[in-house]
């Protein structure tokens, strides 16, 4: 059976304890590490159209996975650090998204909410 | 009971196409929109000691939780829209990581692999 | 006469140094100030078509147009605090490329260099 | 004589135009970039302390030099794209950050504006 995301969170935790590595793993180091995987991934994108950037080559497309997971994996650690439920937060998101943004109003529109 | 990472993907799939949205969901976007959020993730860190970013105040806290939210929304919908199963790259980064850094060689040390 | 590099250098540092903020001024915290800048740039463009990236609303080109100025004060910050020459480094850079990226070969392509 | 900020301007879009690069050098284009890079620099500093950022051993030290140059080359060419002057960009930003944020009411911390 897969993992679940609670048991991720445990993997990722016992890695770096195993390579004495948490000292390093502060939530200020921790949103800088995220980001620059983010770098990395937006230059797999940086000189594609948009259209482009939907049928990568197959090698390509795994780096972009690959980066992916970097992004998640310091994501989970840094939810780790900080005692934070991420799943918990993206449905709390999802709910004020829900009032900020009521289907009716916005639809095909990508204004941001302050300019509505 | 709460939701699944997948239950997740179908809500923020929903919530686009809901608003006529997905036209603005390139894969290209994403990652603009994902690294964006992880810039306002870095803003809360910035001016923080790695010692004070452990003890967020309460509010400050909830805005890191929230940011947090928002790189895992763009993270699922990128995910979404590649056709990506991000706990499946998870698994297979934290398997690459695991023989790429072997705990013996690395311990205490946070030298990237090629130094090594 | 408008300021010189030089003169934004120094001019930036005396406004560091009148709100004793030199001591929050690290190479590590102006590299996450700047991202941070990044990101704020990067928000203006994300939804945007290419095309519509070149004729931006006077509000938002004002509004783009101080993201730039920020970026770039961090830039100077942090080459003030490492003591680099950043106009140097750019012919630096350029001279490099040159040799990395003969015109003749490159031509029409956006491959990064380490794909030829 | 070295280049001045102008001189540089010109330089990096004839270095463009000879590659036929232009047509990849949209703003938006552009703004992806410069994060990538900025993501590049920030992973030179994500595991070092504040202090040891300070004391970068040479190799290190040229490669965030380089870094720091691919920032402004990307700043310089998005400028040159919106038709923005730079330097006065900075020059307004330093004004209106001279406003925000009076010495005598800052000195010493870190505060946003909006905070206070």
């Amino acid at each position: 059976m897969p993992d679940t995301f609670e048991d991720l969170k445990l993997r990722l935790r016992q890695f770096a304890i195993d390579r004495d590595w948490e000292q390093f793993h502060s939530p200020k180091n921790m949103s800088m590490a995220l980001i620059a995987e983010a770098g990395e991934l937006i230059e797999h994108f940086q000189w594609l159209t948009e259209e482009q950037s939907y049928q990568l080559p197959a090698e390509k497309r795994e780096e972009v996975r690959l980066e992916m997971a970097d992004i998640l994996i310091y994501l989970i650690r840094l939810s780790d650090r900080l005692g934070v439920d991420l799943l918990q937060a993206v449905e709390d998101k999802i709910a004020l998204n829900e009032r900020k943004y009521p289907a009716e109003k916005v639809r095909g529109s990508s204004k941001k909410y302050t300019e509505y």
